[in-house]
């Protein structure tokens, strides 16, 4: 393991319980040493899901399972391997994750089309069946209630190059029922747009049907897990679930316009961008914790687009870890993105210090306060592009050479 | 300046002289010291002229000038410096641009709109009027046919981070006529397909109408500057010329039917695919060329997007800077470029190793050879994405700490 992220929270945070959610976490040995490397969550009868999986057209085999399964609308497990991503691994692939559904399934009489999985780690490489199936086993006889102890263990087991578990909670009041959202995450690099090398388990014990949990997973997932970048980079094993238990027994929301709805789906997109800043924060080799802001485009994904190309360049994200402001990287970055930007309306500030509009460095600009802000842990740039009215926020990290080193050898 | 790159040819090559060109080289200490920054090549009277500039919505003043002019069809001269790219300067750099063109248009006796520009290196600073001009008029002075000498004295004035000056040549028979093509170009960070900060310097004795010529560059800039990448970025300042003098005395080309259309084509797209070339062994940081060719694509753009997509991954980079045969991020670059491709079909070869097909891992592959293939200094990779026919082969470096070195200390 690398060594802890500069930017890692304090710690882990203190979790609550979701009802009708029970942990488990096994160490099988399939890759790694030492560290547990399954993860199992068991949920109620009649708890509804809802799932966003990576874009690649190589997708892994549990990403082709998940997929399959997602449209029952309702699931009773999902588990998840580290250390090897069951991608690329053909017949035998799709084997090992059905044999993985299988067996869960068997050692709590449910059906295999009720379990989701997930795998993250090595691919192209298969699965040794027989460790999987006693792992597995294994794992289904540890299970307890949801706990912080307990999701930090599961947040632990998932783990691949992360430097730090990942989990966030919210707490909402729902017409007098308090209702918990609680997340884990994992991932650091391969991390871009469109879902990254992460995984995200997200459990309520609210109750939404399962169309409606669609909705507000997709929503929450596209303001956050796909507003983030590490290095352009996206992984053919991406997933995130959002499971509601109902076991805190509120009544089930059926509708956008139910004022429910708002208000977990708040809860819910604050769990999952929380999440995806952790995902930022322990990007590979980063020191920096960056937020680009693109304000006056076309439209909100043409902001978002031109962001992203600022976020994605090398070529900046090397000026940020020199903390250099440098800020013709970002015109540059401006530039090839393709969306309608007006070069002579352009404005850009480093922290608060606008350094640059009507085409031209700022006369007098504090260059000097622009890197103080830079030296920071947490660096803010704003780009207005004189278009329109769109805007979007995404958030990346530097590239050092601490990117260079844990990728070359993350096989080794 | 850096050391120079492990991948840089063995020295300048001799090129011939081109009829109806004549160069010159001035050291005016706009950026850099030690070092000429200025270049002019001035060209016959009825030299037709083509040029492909970036496609970044910010480009640098100089590009807007001779975009501008280049509907003329012919030129007179040409003109560069180092060190600081007029990008991003607003009117006042439209003002040094303009007042560049207009020096050298007097000094020569021409006009303004036959002087084409090209600037390079830091964006967003102005440029010193008063040294840029008298600068120019001392360049100005010191013109001399073109020969291999000065060939590489103006390949070295155009350098920013490259560490080794770029020229190439080529000589075809024109019915009877020999006729020399000579480029000169720089550029080794920022290089992104549609054109990178590169500039490049094409000419030729032939005589060829401005449509053709045109035709014939375009045609060669697709398949080499747009099929290089180091790492994704484009600039504001990226062009390309070709100019014909025609005092080689071969008679003007003026239809694609003519015979000699082909065979002087084929001589500017091996120039330019050359210096393209030259252009990666420079690659900010590079140790390994590595040629990247896909085929089975649905067709051959298609291909192209998914080579790139595999050239501009980090994780592939990084690998193959590690000599790590790790195909998984091949396949991990295939599925994020969102080309149509059949998982199960792919083929991947590293070097002669076929190492994947059938949607797994090639049963008994040898990856000691893959790894063995992988420790030379150029490394091929295959890829088979098993759709339709389509093909493209690009060009990249790998991703080392030389880079990240190299762009977190460019300003200071």
């Amino acid at each position: 393991m690398s060594a802890l992220s500069p930017l890692a929270p304090a710690g882990f945070p203190e979790l609550p319980a979701v009802a009708g959610v029970q942990l488990a976490t096994y160490e099988a040995g399939l890759r790694y040493k030492n560290r547990a490397d399954l993860m199992l969550a068991l949920v109620d009868d009649g708890t509804t899901v809802a799932g966003v999986f990576t874009k690649s057209l190589c997708p892994s085999a549990p990403v082709d399972w998940s997929r399959s399964i997602l449209g029952n609308g309702t699931a009773r497990a999902v588990v998840c391997n580290s250390g090897n991503a069951n991608a690329f691994t053909g017949t035998a692939g799709a084997t090992s994750a059905k044999l993985t559904a299988e067996t869960i399934a068997s050692a709590f009489d449910i059906d295999a089309t009720e379990v989701h999985l997930a795998s993250t780690g090595v691919i192209g490489e298969t699965l040794p069946d027989d460790r999987l199936v006693e792992g597995l086993q294994n794992l289904a006889t540890g299970l307890a209630p949801s706990s912080s102890a307990a999701w930090e263990a599961a947040a632990n087991a998932i783990r691949t190059t992360d430097t730090f578990a990942k989990g966030a909670a919210a707490q909402v009041d729902l017409d007098g029922t308090a209702v918990n959202v609680v997340g884990i995450a994992k991932g650091s690099g391969m991390i871009a747009p469109d879902m990254a090398t992460m995984l995200g388990f997200v459990f309520t014990d609210a109750a939404v049907s399962p169309d409606l949990l669609q909705t507000m997973l997709t929503g929450a997932a596209t303001a956050s897990y796909n507003r983030i970048t590490v290095d352009s980079d996206t992984s053919t094993s991406d997933s995130v679930w959002l499971f509601a238990t109902g076991a805190s027994g509120a009544e089930v929301i059926t509708s956008v316009d139910d004022p429910r709805y708002e208000t977990l789906s708040e809860a819910v997109s604050a769990v999952n961008l929380d999440l995806a800043h952790q995902i930022v924060r322990d990007g590979e080799g980063a020191t920096k914790f960056v937020e680009i802001t693109v304000s006056g485009a076309e439209h909100d994904d043409a902001a978002s687009i031109i962001a992203l190309s600022i976020a994605n360049s090398p070529l900046v994200k090397t000026a940020l870890a020199a903390e250099d402001a440098n800020w013709g990287r970002i015109v540059m970055g401006v530039g090839k993105a393709g969306q309608k930007a007006d070069r002579d309306a352009l404005k850009i500030w480093i922290g608060d210090e606008l350094v640059a509009e009507h085409g031209v460095a700022v006369p007098g600009y504090s260059e000097e306060r622009a890197t103080e802000h830079l030296k920071n842990d947490e660096v803010r740039i704003n780009v207005d592009v004189g278009i329109a009215t769109g805007t979007a926020t995404v958030w990346t990290c530097d590239l050092t050479h601490g990117y260079i080193e844990i990728n070359a050898g993350y096989r080794s």
